[in-house]
């Protein structure tokens, strides 16, 4: 049987490879059809040639044909939905339903879809005009981003139709996608769904490209390319800092998420009012997608009492109810094996779990840790080893004060909860922790768990370094995460005729907001 | 004579220094009064500290308590003109008037209160609310930054008092500046007033720190300490890239200002049409401010043509006939000879210049090199080394094809020129060179020369690297360049009461725009 093909210049082409890899049912252990190409740097150099040229046609075209191409792409995915699903879970073990078909599938076909809408009324991009000097600058064309996939969200943070892809596309670039090992079937899909998009719309055939996989050397050489506008990358922190450093050495932007245990705590006035709900809530949070989500609550801080035992015990015993999910995959229990010896070489004390699963299926125990806040406190660094599945470390402090000393060593994260009572008793922890934890997070949560990112204008999916490589940015929520893929282009003195359509005179569609003279306006130049 | 303090933690103490320096007179040679120290570690440690507990307290203030402060301190600058002007002329040579009485500390104290007016305002956080979902973003206090300030512009970029100031400042910010020591006490007087101006106006007064002057090692070490915020670099390519890769390896945020030579092309009918004009359009800028400007136009692309021949022989004689200025100091006659000698070892023509002027006053000849376009495409990066001071060269090319070709091999540029007939002769070339100019420059200009930096809303200071590290921001032109000193920080579910005052329901001042339900509002949530 033939290669799997790549696609590049708008052609499923043989790879120029260095060698192949296999899909594996992670439900089964049993080999998927298709051998996929390792690609080599041909490849790359091959896809980076035709997205510069995609990239200069692009930036000609109107913003109603992007938004086309965003819109018939959703539409596409939509009508393919059942076929997508089954390959997908095959792949993945994830659920076909809800999770794929009517949760993950509907939010991706969202994102394109109000990345579309986002192009069309064109704001997003901060069009600002000082009349008086004739000065006009815009958030344009970055240049062919790349994006990378991670193995959790195979539609909906996937290179070739997630987030990163679809702000990427509205922001007026071509994408090099890297799909990710673990469900290159579904990538290779949604590929080819937006390759017939691109086609039935019009636009560059190259601006969406797919390679399957890559060596590390390779990835280093493409994010850091003299071509290469910047990069969205989503998966694990070593592969991730390197190539971000690769990226960083020649001043290209290169958003990453990276890393994440997303801490909550839990104060003592809550845990009296309604311990038994939040012991579910957080044990539901834990274990949902087999835990495998940037946002698995995986750091718990509880503060020393009856309350809280009765709590842990709660816990433990709905980990041990739930059944231990189908991973996405071998590397994921791996990983998830590596991150639980290393909690227990730092002296956690095991409460349950704590072991893959023996058989064909990919499985991992539910897993919960325990140590006291001075044991925290004694290891911080290796005590935040971010376990990706259904995996938390309850941290057990004596007070406020030691409370605040742990949340003072953590990392930046994604996410950051704080459960509080309803009468007032917990008010002043609050007021004490609730700063530590601001300026360790991006996303701050009151009473609720970090679980279930919606794509919301105001969604915050970012945080300070490790969650991600800068603090000002998120990966979710439009318009907002579009801005991360531009740049910010000035004119100066430039005759009228030769502006992009954002910054003429004339609003180009009476609605986008643009900053006239320090003004917000929908009007035009002059009135 | 007892060495000059430093300001840390509100108070002008003795540094921990590991050495002295002295500040000279460019135009005389003459060591100024006061002996300034290099700042140990134990000085920056010192300033974090405070900077830390600032931090806490500056987040919990109104934001009309920031805006007083900023126009306070503008105030006192514009009080003591005089006396600072006089000072700063003998640090630095340059202009007492218009320079820096008449120009430069008027943009300074504009841009201070520029700062004021959007901090009272508020939209340039761009507040969003989701009301459905209870979801509230906003840009945020991102933590202590570090602002070095370059030799060129004492006050307009200086890191106690210029425009990285003003922007993390009026983000919520406190500031560690590192002065310049060719001008130590300029920036000295200045932190003083701002330190007054703290005083009167009830900040933490380790809102504004200064150390003069700091070895490399321990600059690597404060960019990237845990409890930096992030930082504004304005100065050499060689020391701020070092520093961007100490801060970029720990993900926090580093805008720097490199390097730039400013592109700018004449095409064929416009120089028809009024070389001589242009000419004299050219020596001007060229010869600003002794050419000391980031945006100085260093690169000059011609089409080979009697009129260009003329337009070279003109320009020589205006170089020739302008006096040399007095640069900075030694070290700007040192760099730009070293820059000079590399144009010359890469086989540029020198036409005129070329060497310093001796005598006691730090002086080099106003200097010219040419070379055609065959010659530029062969030692692209050689030549495009940077001459800071007045030196440009010349690249005569044969044809539009050459002149794409040597456009395609630019580094990042804060600014590019196109200068074209009033006819619309060179409409075609215009429109081949445009796109790859475009995309290499942040701020792109017609007919007109790129030193003049308007301190205005639509301005880009920035563009893509080495020019800047982030082709997506602005150092000049509020609001936009306060979002660089911000993160962004998502509410989620959080209480009424414990929300910032930009995301409650409440809009806290009628004025400022907020995205709610995805529209822009000046509104209250819920009408």
């Amino acid at each position: 049987m033939s290669t799997v093909p790549v696609l590049i210049a708008g052609q499923w082409r043989p790879s120029q490879s260095t060698g192949t890899f296999r899909v594996e049912n992670p439900a089964t252990g049993e080999q998927l059809p298709g051998e996929y190409p390792i690609s080599s740097w041909a490849d790359c150099d091959a896809a980076l040639t035709a997205a510069t040229e995609a990239a200069a046609v692009l930036r000609t075209l109107p913003r109603e044909q992007i938004a086309k191409f965003l819109n018939r792409y959703a539409d596409r995915l939509d009508a393919r939905k059942a076929e997508l699903v089954d390959l997908t879970h095959a792949e993945t073990g994830l659920p076909k339903a809800p999770r794929l078909a009517d949760v993950e599938l509907p939010r991706t076909t969202g994102q394109l879809r109000q990345a579309a809408a986002a192009v069309l009324e064109g704001s997003w991009a901060l069009p600002t005009i000082d009349t008086k000097i004739n000065l006009r600058s815009v958030l344009g064309q970055l240049g062919p981003v790349v994006v990378f996939g991670p193995n959790n969200f195979p539609y909906a943070f996937s290179g070739a139709a997630g987030g990163d892809f679809a702000a990427a596309i509205a922001a007026g670039n071509p994408v090099i996608a890297k799909g990710h090992p673990l469900h290159a079937g579904t990538t290779r899909f949604l590929a080819n769904e937006a390759l017939e998009a691109l086609k039935e719309t019009g636009l560059p055939l190259a601006t969406v490209q797919l390679v399957h996989r890559i060596e590390p050397a390779t990835g280093l050489r493409l994010v850091s390319d003299p071509r290469t506008g910047g990069s969205g990358f989503t998966g694990s922190r070593g592969a991730g800092i390197k190539l971000k450093n690769a990226s960083d050495a020649v001043g290209k932007p290169f958003y990453a998420e990276l890393s994440s245990i997303n801490p909550v705590v839990f104060f003592p006035g809550a845990l009296k009012e309604r311990g038994a709900k939040l012991s579910e809530e957080f044990a539901g949070s834990a274990t949902l997608g087999g835990g495998q989500f940037c946002t698995n609550p995986g750091l718990i801080i509880l503060f020393a009492s009856d309350d809280t035992e009765k709590f842990i015990a709660d816990v433990k015993t709905r980990f041990e109810a739930a059944n231990p999910p189908v991973l996405l995959g071998k590397p994921v229990v791996r990983s998830l094996t590596e991150g639980v010896a290393a909690l227990k070489a730092a002296g956690a004390q095991l409460l349950t779990g704590g072991a893959p699963v023996a058989g064909p299926a990919c499985r991992h125990a539910n897993t919960l840790f325990r140590v006291t806040g001075a044991e925290f406190l004694a290891k911080p660094h290796q005590l935040q080893t971010e376990m990706f599945g259904t995996a938390s470390l309850l941290v057990v402090v004596r007070d406020l004060a030691e409370a605040a000393a742990v949340l003072n060593q953590l990392e930046g994260n994604l996410t950051g909860s704080l459960y509080t009572d309803t009468t007032g008793a917990d008010d002043a922890a609050y007021t004490k922790l609730e700063p530590i934890l601001r300026a360790r997070v991006g996303r701050l949560l009151n009473d609720k768990m970090p679980t279930g990112v919606a794509v919301s204008p105001a969604m915050n999916h970012g945080g300070p370094f490790p969650a991600t490589g800068h603090p000002g940015f998120t990966a979710v929520g439009i318009p907002a995460s579009i801005r991360r893929f531009a740049a910010l282009q000035c004119y100066d003195n430039v005759r009228a005729a030769r502006l992009p359509v954002s910054l003429q005179d004339k609003n180009p569609n009476g609605k986008m907001w643009r900053l006239i003279d320090g003004q917000s306006s929908q009007g035009n130049v002059g009135g």
